[in-house]
């Protein structure tokens, strides 16, 4: 097992690599959750995640003169941690990526100084091949959790964590093999401070694995939050849980995607799916207590494209984004009628299609396709009853 | 004019109700730009902008049992600067509002514990309302920028820049009507800090003053950064201006949608066009000299729908998301062909549609629109550059 120690010895080594994240309130935010929410912003951290903290915890260790080179497997943070890790120790560095990877995480990867190797497939894939080639080469292979010193240098989270936030009475940490839970539970244990994992519904490999009173593998995963889309826990992350972790509770796609769009609108934050579990948590009500709560924000990298598709997602799980077909009689005046009964109630349409042709309309009908903005769930649902009323077919 | 001693006694009187908003700087930025880059992160203080810090400065000073209300007029920021300005001043406030205002804003507003009155129109249809319903009521008018202790409050922001960055050479103010600017200038006049203002080509009241020589009132404006669409300075923030600031310079759209695509995805930060000026004026290389360059992000209050097709905007602008259109004779196999050309060169297919028949087409022959996501300019150029060599109306 890690000890305190460990981590405090990691946290001297890396305080030459890292930016200070210090933990903030979230007022508005916290107003929305109903308790005091404060956050940890390690999406601002240097490489966006807090994976450069176990990264150079590890790597740094190493000496240039008698290790000619690291490797890793990754299509995302971890990559960009070993990357720079590696340029700081003075390391040549190899990262296999799968080859769908976005190209703004590729060119990170090389920015940083990394060379990348692009491998047909999953990240299962990339790992297979980078395996090959630190046997053939002699590279060292950097695991993304499984090892003392990666954990120990997650745990340096914690440490901040209890300095910059000492009335916390619970921290939410994303899951996902889980290193980073178990270097921030051993950080503040004996504390008093609750730690709590949280996964995503659909990759909640560590729930599983604690359930089962062993570890447990997921046939498969299926989650936006690809930071954390892991199937199962290593020996050392899950012997750390099943010892020191208060609970892990689980989230649902919405619940993820409402997150992501709070900490854009109100926070001003651009948060990855797999850092926005804790305020996910949070949003769903899954968090025993009403004392100060503060959610690790462990990521930002998430793609431009991906992140317009999330806002998108996320206004529609928030009752905010209404898609609505509506079926009309076909002639004039119907439209207008419709049109009307939207502006009273002050929704904004951001889009309409107009359709006299389609499966299951009968002669004479048109539909018509709506995408409508509304203030919130509420305001959704009374918009809905208000066409209904005046005679639509929503 | 207004004074150094008139800031320090707005900063004493503002410290009860800002959010500490230390400049940090911005590495990876930094690189790209080829100097410095620091941060005045403003889009993360309270309201989402500097705004709250001269509209407390202002409406403090009344006493709540002589003021019956205050008023004021905005589609944006100032709205809520003055919402919780005199919420906390325990005085009533009533915002007018243009009626196609985003839902969010309205939203803030009002729970800010303003009262929120939409008008049919332009920000100047809801000033001349909000004027008329001051001369009726006895309401106390509050302008966004024509007032002297609106000025010294929004240049607290100059003060701390100059503590917190004190190697800083330059200083990007955005300006609409140049109350920040004047603030600012105020502030670090005499210290050798230079201070540039930055406006949108189309929107450019201070620039076109300035060269006049006198307040120019532009016949309209047109900008995507709403937070400075701003016709004219005043008499007082342009003296100001005229005796204190080193220059003002103007960027592009296209300048200003690539600042907030790289504040996104570098910095993780959701800043508002408005506020990713001085970051423009970077890019677009107009800012002279290569030390230390602090941009003030004045704001990160944008509509998240607004935000996703901004995204669009800056991929485009920076040449990472192309919209081909290529003809291609209609037969089996030349849609795999196309479709290996691209893979070849690594570029991502973001979505594909195929035409038999449409404007232009000479029969035989097929439409394909293509949308593209690319690493940057010369990679989208080489893909264009491949398409063609392999016999592809591009």
């Amino acid at each position: 097992m890690i000890e305190r120690a460990d981590v405090e010895e990691a946290a001297a080594r890396v305080a030459a690599v890292i930016r200070p994240t210090p933990v903030h309130s979230a007022d508005a935010i916290s107003k929305v959750v109903g308790r005091p929410v404060l956050f940890k912003p390690e999406h601002r951290q240097r490489t966006g995640s807090f994976k450069i903290r176990g990264a150079y915890n590890r790597i740094s260790r190493l000496d240039p003169t008698t290790t000619p080179a690291v490797v890793a497997a990754s299509a995302g943070n971890h990559a960009q941690g070993v990357a720079l890790a590696a340029a700081r120790t003075g390391i040549p560095s190899t990262i296999f990526m799968p080859s769908s990877v976005s190209l703004p995480k590729l060119q990170a990867t090389r920015d940083y100084g990394a060379s990348v190797e692009l491998v047909a497939g999953t990240v299962e894939d990339a790992i297979v091949a980078a395996l090959a080639h630190a046997e053939a080469t002699g590279a060292l292979w950097v695991p993304p959790f499984d090892d003392p010193f990666i954990i120990a240098g997650q745990g340096t989270v914690g440490l901040e964590i209890a300095v910059e936030a000492p009335e916390a009475e619970v921290v939410l940490v994303p899951v996902g093999g889980g290193g980073l839970l178990a270097g921030i539970a051993v950080a503040l244990a004996g504390t008093g401070v609750r730690v709590i994992g949280v996964e995503p519904a659909g990759a909640a490999c560590m729930r599983a694995s604690l359930d089962a009173g062993a570890i447990e593998t997921l046939a498969g995963v299926a989650t936006m939050a690809d930071g954390v889309a892991v199937k199962g826990p290593s020996a050392l992350t899950f012997e750390h849980a099943r010892a020191l972790v208060d609970d892990i509770v689980t989230v649902s796609e919405e619940d993820i995607s409402r997150a992501v769009l709070l900490l854009l609108e109100r926070a001003k934050s651009v948060v990855e799916p797999a850092g926005a579990l804790g305020l996910a948590a949070l949003l769903a009500g899954v968090v025993p207590g009403g004392g100060p709560a503060v959610a690790v924000l462990s990521g930002g990298n998430v793609d431009p494209m991906l992140l317009t598709r999330l806002v998108e997602f996320g206004l529609t799980a928030a009752g905010r984004y209404l898609v609505l077909q509506v079926v009309l009689a076909d002639r004039p005046g119907q439209l207008a009628a419709l049109s009307a009964t939207i502006a009273e109630l002050q929704a904004n349409v951001l889009s309409i299609e107009h359709h006299r042709a389609g499966v299951g309309l009968a002669l004479g009908d048109a539909q018509v396709r709506l995408m409508l903005e509304a203030r919130d769930q509420a305001h959704g649902d009374q918009l809905i009853e208000a066409l209904t009323v005046a005679g639509f077919t929503v």
